[in-house]
């Protein structure tokens, strides 16, 4: 058994002795060794964004005070959702190591398709009402960032 | 001009004076109300996940101790990435206002691009190396919430 992908299981364990929310754990390694755990805390956190990895990540960057993963890699109790994979992607970590399949979650009814189709372009009369506005006026930030002294890149 | 996109753009600007990372900004709004505001601040918070769209999102839930944002609309000044769309979704949010394109947003160095290919399914060399390893172990934590009494699906 996998040592890291135990403890990522553990961690989606606590999650549901305390009612957290979803039943996922994630951890994140660096170097061989564990730098943060994290599960789904949707409920008890009242945050639709505290899925397992998203908390694993967060602390882990909290830890090494910095917005970059490079040189981790994620070990999560389940397939990450679309929103977890952009994280994963912004946070640069380099790989991850995934147990159940998101038709295994969809089983137990945390669906994800909707959003996949949605994000491939299908399923378009589901997807979210958005409608594009102000542009003009939203491109004066993007100009000031532009010509700002100091930015920071990322 | 909409008073909630020039909500949305003031936040853009005071991330940007601060430098606390990319020129974004957002509000949500029910029933006519700014009930949370959030910038972008990857870089002062040392969090990837700390989209303008994802801190609303985060301190609107927090505001009204609720997961789901049913009702609300979220004012962006740009195209919500893939992160903070599924994050978007997640949160139940109604309707999409966003000011700049996800091309305006490229042409200052924010390039969503690869992520949306990667979602598309498209550019698999250039994807996140993923390996599904024990998916049966991983089944057990399913299994056990399944099982649990007072589970609170969401």
């Amino acid at each position: 058994m996998n040592k890291f992908m135990q403890e990522a299981i553990e961690e989606a364990k606590k999650g549901i002795t305390d009612h957290e929310g979803g039943p996922f754990g994630a951890v994140i390694v660096k170097s061989g060794e564990i730098i943060s755990r994290g599960h789904n805390q949707v409920v008890t956190h009242n945050d639709p964004t505290a899925h397992a990895e998203m908390q694993a990540i967060r602390k882990a960057c909290e830890k090494l005070k910095t917005f970059s993963l490079e040189g981790c890699e994620i070990y999560s109790t389940s397939e990450p959702c679309p929103m977890c994979y952009s994280a994963i992607h912004w946070a640069r970590i380099d790989k991850i190591y995934y147990g159940c399949s998101r038709k295994d979650a969809a089983e137990i009814g945390f669906d994800d398709q909707l959003l996949y189709d949605v994000l491939k372009g299908k399923n378009p009369q589901k997807h979210i009402n958005s409608e594009q506005i102000e542009r003009k006026a939203c491109l004066a930030p993007f100009k000031e960032w532009q010509e700002s002294d100091n930015k920071i890149p990322y």
